[in-house]
C-alpha cells in the first residue's frame, strides 16, 4: 500500500525533469538525424558489470525482416533524446553507417566484449567508457 | 559482411569472462536467496542520464497475475549473478521485503526520480550511486 506521505512526495516531484531513464524504455527507441530521417533503433544497452556504467548502446539498422541487419555501438554520451523528434537524435551519415559490420538474424556476435572488436566498430573513436 | 579479421578476433576472445552484460538480459532474470528460494524478478534498470551509471535495478515480487505486485530498488553492486542458481543471488528476508511499497498493476509510480521517494524505499541504506 502506498502511504499518504509517499503519494505527496511523488506529486511534489512531478514538475522536476527526470534524471533517470528505464532500460526498457531506451530499448526499441528510434534514432533519427536532426532532419527527422530514421537511422535505426536502439536494441539494448551493454553495461559494465564491475562499474555499473553503460559501456555503449547497440544500434541496429538496415535489413529486412531480420535479414541483413547491421549493428553499431553508440557511446552513452551520444544518446541525447529529442522531444521534438520523439527519438534519440544522432547524426550518423550513410557513409559512417556503411563502415559498420553486418550480422544477420541471430548470427553470433558477442557484444559482451568491449575490447578489440568493439574498438574496431567504434568509429566515434571515443576513449573506453 | 563480417571481415575475416573480425571473425578471428571474436573467436580469440571466446574464453575470456564477460565484462559486460546486456540490459535485456538482466531484465526478467530471477532473484534468489542463497538457499535457492525465489525472491522475485528484475524488472528493469534505472540509468542516470548524465553519468550513464545504473542507479538501481527494480525488483518486482509477490502478487498474482499483476495484482498486488511490490517493487524494491536494488543497488547495482548487489547484483551478483550466480551460475549455480541461474539467478541473481540477493538475500532479502521476508521481513525486509515486507517494508517495501505495493504498486498494483500499472499504478503510476515514477521510478525516474531517485530522490526522496527512492531514498525511502532503499532499505539497503546505501549512499546514492
Amino acid at each position: 500500500m502506498q502511504t499518504h506521505s509517499q503519494t505527496q512526495a511523488t506529486f511534489a516531484m512531478l514538475d522536476k525533469p527526470h534524471r533517470l531513464v528505464a532500460s526498457d524504455r531506451v530499448e526499441g527507441t528510434p534514432v533519427r538525424r536532426s532532419d527527422g530521417t530514421k537511422v535505426g533503433t536502439i536494441e539494448r544497452l551493454m553495461i559494465d558489470k564491475a562499474s555499473g556504467k553503460v559501456a555503449y548502446a547497440v544500434l541496429s539498422f538496415g535489413g529486412f525482416m531480420g535479414v541483413g541487419v547491421k549493428h553499431i555501438p553508440v557511446p552513452w554520451d551520444r544518446m541525447k533524446y529529442s522531444v521534438a523528434l520523439d527519438a534519440y537524435e544522432i547524426n550518423l551519415s550513410d557513409e559512417e553507417l556503411s563502415h559498420s559490420p553486418l550480422f544477420e538474424g541471430d548470427e553470433a556476435f558477442d557484444w559482451g566484449y568491449r575490447d578489440d572488436v568493439i574498438g574496431n566498430l567504434n568509429f566515434y573513436r571515443t576513449p573506453p567508457y
